[in-house]
């Protein structure tokens, strides 16, 4: 069982490091060498185990949007159409909160799309618009909410508002306090304005 | 004039032909020799007009953010506080339609600042939302908006579901519409969760 331990290690040792490179300088700012050097392994190690750094750049990418997948078991978790909503607000926020470098891809990969976007960003993104689609879906056939409203651009309009309040921090850090303390207050407010925005 | 006439010229062209570039490559992606190149002059003239590359690209997100000071101007344009609201989101489809590269640069100095963003980006964006802030301050004065709802947050959020609309175009497009002919019925959906989420 040794060495395939050790294969583990290296592997995710290769993904921990490459993550902050890869988001801060992009794919094309990064070198095997570089990643390489300061995951103290032999640089062949990165076409061993990914066939190269478009593979790691990949492996990369799958562990940040894998924790988009949450979302769709929101479904099987509330059966109020309002309450899963606010799930996925709550799930969003956890999300940015535990890790520093998903919106750098997310926004990244969206404005300047690598190979991985058709194959990795894209399907998960969609999976949760999708999601969040049905939850308003369902509560339209429950006559919650109003008529005439687009599912998907309501759908759109919550992960917006959630959304681009992390994208924004940057520029409005001291406009608005952005600490994880008040991260409760915020849910709660979002939650205000959509559901009176939305419910019959 | 003829000599000053070319100055504006020379000076315009090399902006011109920089923001494509910086927008798809970033700052370090791209060389002051190939934007010279393109540009049809010599290398020197980046130094002689802009300092350098540096120079170039602020004058770059100097116009590209510039666009973003007509919101300031809305204050004027109308008095009721919900129709300052709708022409925000007016002005941020019309902004986005007419200028390709503003989103690249928006997310791309939200993510992975240069010196740039704070001097001009943030700047930019703080004016913005401080002028959203007081639209929604006026409303309240004259009781036309709920109690207990934050001006800042609401701002944001309401620029979260204008914006966040164009970033995820890419991710989004195979599933809702998001072609120019339907930006009057995006702008009367996101203005009816709105102004319902808001309103007294």
């Amino acid at each position: 069982m040794v060495p395939i331990m050790a294969d583990n290690d290296c592997r995710a040792t290769l993904i921990e490091v490459a993550t902050p490179l890869f988001a801060e300088k992009g794919f094309n700012g990064v070198s095997v060498r570089e990643i390489a050097g300061l995951a103290g392994v032999n640089v062949s190690m990165i076409s061993y185990y990914f066939g190269g750094k478009e593979g790691l750049y990949g492996a990369v990418l799958n562990e940040q949007f894998a924790v988009l997948q949450r979302v769709a078991k929101i479904a099987h978790t509330a059966t109020d159409p309002l309450k899963k909503f606010e799930l996925y607000v709550r799930d969003t926020v956890a999300r940015y909160r535990r890790n520093p470098y998903l919106l750098r891809f997310y926004a990244g990969e969206l404005t300047n799309p690598t190979p991985c976007f058709a194959t990795i960003v894209k399907p998960a993104i969609q999976e949760v618009v999708k999601t969040l689609q049905e939850f308003f879906t369902d509560g339209l056939s429950h006559h919650q909410f109003r008529e005439g409203l687009e599912p998907t651009d309501t759908a759109l309009a919550l992960a917006g508002m959630i959304n681009f309040y992390f994208l924004l921090e940057p520029a409005t850090g001291e406009l608005v306090d952005h600490s994880p303390e008040r991260d409760e207050e915020l849910i709660r407010h979002i939650m205000d304005i959509f559901a009176n925005g939305v419910l019959k």
